[in-house]
């Protein structure tokens, strides 16, 4: 998975994951209205109305961005129908040719990370094999330990596919737990260590592991510091552009050939359409596309050095 | 609901929930076999066998237990055939007076972590109100700090919910992160004190908050410690049985009036008919009472100081 990420971005220049996190005030009326009016106010509304949203931005995008990234919370608060728009999502973004990365951050001690680890793994019934959720990678929470990452190892190597265990986060109070002082260093590079560690246990061919870590964009210098202290950990970053971080701020989390990692916008990209004049509910995709475009070429910038 | 817990596991005398935690090798060959034969070998009939063996427990355990803790990965695992038996799982459960803690170990930044708190505090759709999930409470990550917690709080209260925030687990390799030592205090008692911290946002009515912590059971001396460092803080507790702890290693976990715990056993008692000579494959539901008895006497015991 992850030499195919690293290969894909690089043919399409772009390092950039869009986040398909829908919300229902994101939603064009035109396509709000038709779904309330054909499924009454639902959650099966809901959920049609974001698998046309998602499939629209997936055909905007899918020559701009090698991935997606769909947050599962945004769709599991609408039960099984949201999950259903999930797995949609995943079904036709793949069909496009991106790859997936789901947003799901389990974690779970061991036997029931081993049941978590079928997002990415499959599942057998009697010989018979199912791919129900079919991520490339999912991300993982560490709070656990190995327990909660071991489980993951086999399908990384047995299917090619990948995790990304959060490091640090992009979010404000992330600094509660994450940069306690534990025995001279923040609790989040005793976490980098550990990945990188068990990431030695999933490598890649191309000088990267199965085994990423989650680094938000948020943190420049504690970004710049764990991509020398993790060499072979691929980094996915969130909190560019709506959670307030700009290409410049990571240009330190790629590695010296500009690769080493994906950087994720949600908002920034499927809302675009929003509050910009020059936008109307109509080319809600053309926004994205547009909006994407502009990542690109603020993160390539940066990436390569210019 | 931690008032709901409270006086519910005092009337039944018993502080114990059964994990609800159904795998495939568990399910006897009567429902395993009449599933295969209507649904074939598909995530359907997997979850058709989860909804009729834990309806046979749920149904032999009601008058003993005052809850179930269906574990989500366990379903998750099988998409959404196995969500959907979770879903009942849950509605048969509460159904005949169960309450219901679900443990998701959800964990998220601010935005995405409102839309996990659906989970105890339902979903609008123009004005419609959908309680899909169902849980009474439900298990939070907390490496993501107050951003992860916050948006539980207005449901806790709202609905009258809970929510169990991991803080020490019962895993083996929970030490890896959990006990690193941060400013001379490991930082799962870092994370003890925030969780009292942030219980104080949703009191309860019996001196405990709807905001819980998940204290292993693994761990005698550290559930012991934390019991005194957080008073007003009632703990989920895994591990019991199978995973290894007896009645006698949680005793301090209790307040002095035998209150402030609730003990998971999943495999302990919904698979008590394996390995058992007296069970067979037809009485799994009675193993499941007598094991559930068996835990009730041996806590009961300790709890009351006998």
């Amino acid at each position: 998975m992850i030499d195919r990420l690293i290969t894909k971005i690089e043919k399409m220049s772009n390092p950039t994951v869009a986040g398909l996190d829908p919300a229902y005030e994101m939603i064009p009326d035109k396509i709000k209205n038709e779904m309330l009016e054909i499924h009454g106010k639902t959650p099966k509304a809901v959920a049609e109305m974001f698998i046309a949203f998602n499939k629209a931005l997936i055909d905007s995008l899918c020559d701009i961005v090698p991935a997606v990234k769909p947050q599962i919370a945004m769709y599991e608060k609408y039960g099984l129908e949201g999950l259903r728009a999930y797995m949609e999502t995943i079904d036709y973004a793949k069909g496009k040719g991106l790859m997936v990365i789901g947003d799901v951050k389990r974690g779970d001690i061991s036997s029931t990370a081993e049941a978590y680890a079928a997002h990415i793994g499959g599942v057998a019934i009697e010989g018979e094999y199912f791919d129900l959720w079919r991520e490339d990678a999912v991300t993982v929470s560490p709070y656990l330990g190995f327990d909660g990452i071991e489980p993951f190892i086999k399908p990384c190597n047995e299917f090619d596919k990948g995790i990304f265990v959060l490091v640090k986060t992009s979010n404000p109070s992330s600094a509660e737990l994450q940069d306690l002082a534990a025995s001279g260093a923040p609790v989040y590079e005793r976490v980098a260590m550990l990945v990188a560690e068990w990431g030695k246990l999933a490598p890649g061919g191309l000088g990267y592991s199965r085994i990423g870590a989650v680094v938000g964009a948020t943190h420049k210098e504690q970004g710049e510091k764990l991509r020398l202290m993790m060499p072979h950990t691929f980094f996915l970053v969130p909190g560019y552009g709506a959670q307030g971080a700009k290409g410049a701020d990571i240009r330190g989390f790629f590695d010296r050939f500009g690769s080493g990692c994906i950087v994720n916008s949600s908002r920034g990209i499927i809302a675009a359409y929003k509050g910009d004049p020059r936008y109307g509910d109509g080319n809600f995709a053309e926004a994205a596309r547009e909006a994407a475009i502009r990542m690109r070429e603020d993160i390539r910038g940066r990436a390569d050095g210019a």
